[in-house]
């Protein structure tokens, strides 16, 4: 029998990171997008005050982030490494995050909601993700007064949040299920059991290295706790899937040939497009997830998976460049990592 | 100016070998085509006399080899390495070849001809080879009554080898002026002036890997030492027109990016046709012409393209093996040489 240290490690690897988002609004406002300017500011105001005040020690290594006097880049950056929405960017007016600074909470202000709290933690760690995000939302709540009906729970603009307001979600590698063609079949199961799985970027992102993210699609009639408990029992069954599924695949010589190659081809290239990285560094993690590659660590490709998307590579680089100038710098960051 | 030196270092990476070939028939035998196997017999042994009482020192390092005992890979490997035509392995009954003991002279028995001497060099060497394959010409001539004939010159089976019955060929590597688009257009040009351009093994053959075999086509109503001179001007034409285009293609990064992925990938690779292991050497090859890679010999990359060849690979391995397998092998083979 595999110990428990093994499958704990496998796990890791599998899950990527692990994600709870809670949509609150306060209740003497309306939604964001029927609230005047003037409203935003009060609302931006009274959180950040909530937040200060609430006289937590992490209240501190809050990060306030004005979106006025932000580049571009900067902004798609955010949205490439899952600090705010797609949505949030697009229209910035009167928006804001409050951001931890190591990165692991967002709080978006005045978003489709008047608050979105995001905790975002490496590896499968579903409890102690939704234990933050209810840590800071209870601090929030003693001083703001939600938006909340007995009947429906917290309220919030779009009526799929209503309920507990509550997303939680797993960012999977599943090459090997992948590659086995399993993967729609899969989708239409995981619907009908309230989840939905989808490309790194969500609805209509593609599953570019073979990396999705599972969430759950139910906030009404659940608990917070049922909720996490089912998408952890189903993260659970979808890794043990996939470990089945490497089993015959890891022992041809084809996956080793893949793998191997593409570490090759990533030490070596001198231009490089996103989407190859990501195809690339997919193989090479499920090389070290495996064991054909025991000389890079795994932090080091999920480092990459982030740094070199287009925005974020730019942010690093400090510089706006063409795509092609990018796709020459991308190679040459991913040889030095790796070299 | 670019120095002398650099030019010839240049020629010798450009031309990869240089073959002399002569046809010749003994005058009291029909040809091979209506010889009984009783007249190949003696053909034979005539000739293998001829040349141990040749009193020459190079007589000695003749190697006798029959036909019947071999295996159909060792035979296909003699091709590989145009030790022998493909048409002589097709049916070798009555056949033999006697082969110089470092490979640069072969001499194949009742082919299409009673004779076909060959001498194949390394580099860019015409003038070398042709003095090698006249002397052991006249070593035979001495002893051996050749048909000749005043007018028509040594008398061959068939027609296009009448005169001097002389085929001298290049064997180029051409990445550059293939690249450009030029070849079609070029190899034309080339007809109109008695010369043909063609794949690595001659009629019919692909261009794989940008290697090329150069040949004069005329050899009635003309002086060996005429063709030569021919042969080498246009020879150091192609390589100043091949000069030409590199220069402009080594400076991009999109060449750096090709050669650079290509030598990854042959380091790497665990699985590879021979198609694209002649491909990838091919870029290796010119990336150290051009100074692009320079940690490897590019002897080492000549050697492997030989090398790598599907029957030649199995002779050297000295195994039977399926096409799965012989990819294997030949991807390790690889790997071990580059690494």
């Amino acid at each position: 029998m595999k110990s428990r240290q093994w499958r704990t490690t496998m796990d890791n690897n599998i899950v990527i990171s692990t994600r709870i988002r809670l949509a609150r609004n306060l209740k003497d406002y309306p939604f964001p997008c029927r609230l005047s300017d003037k409203g935003k500011a009060e609302v931006d105001e009274k959180v950040r005050k909530a937040l200060i005040n609430g006289n937590s020690a992490i209240a501190k290594d809050f990060q306030y982030i004005d979106f006025d006097n932000m580049s571009e880049t900067m902004k798609v950056s955010l949205v490439e490494k899952h600090l705010v929405s797609p949505e949030f960017i697009s229209n910035t007016s009167g928006r804001a995050v409050l951001l931890l600074n190591n990165g692991t909470v967002s709080i978006m202000l005045n978003e489709e909601d008047h608050i979105r709290l995001q905790v975002i933690e490496n590896g499968f760690c579903l409890d102690e993700a939704y234990d933050l995000a209810d840590k800071l939302d209870t601090l929030l709540d003693e001083q703001l007064n939600f938006a909340f009906n007995e009947k429906l729970g917290y309220l919030t603009q779009c009526p799929t949040n209503l309920g507990t307001g509550m997303r939680a979600s797993v960012m999977l590698h599943l090459p090997a299920l992948k590659k086995s063609g399993a993967m729609n079949m899969l989708a239409n199961n995981l619907n009908k059991l309230g989840l939905t799985i989808r490309g790194a970027h969500g609805e209509g992102s593609s599953s570019e290295g073979a990396i999705y993210q599972l969430s759950n699609q139910v906030s009404l009639g659940i608990s917070e706790k049922s909720a996490i408990e089912n998408l952890k029992n189903i993260t659970n069954q979808l890794i043990s899937q996939e470990l089945k599924q490497r089993e015959t695949l890891v022992k041809s010589i084809e996956t080793k040939d893949k793998v191997m190659r593409s570490l090759g081809i990533l030490k070596t290239a001198y231009i490089m497009s996103h989407k190859e990285a990501v195809n690339l560094l997919s193989n090479v993690r499920f090389g070290i997830s495996t064991g054909l590659i025991d000389n890079i660590n795994i932090e080091t490709i999920n480092d990459l998976l982030v740094e070199i998307q287009p925005a974020t590579l730019m942010t690093i680089l400090g510089e706006q460049i063409t795509v092609k100038d990018r796709d020459i710098s991308r190679a040459e960051y991913i040889r030095n990592k790796l070299n």
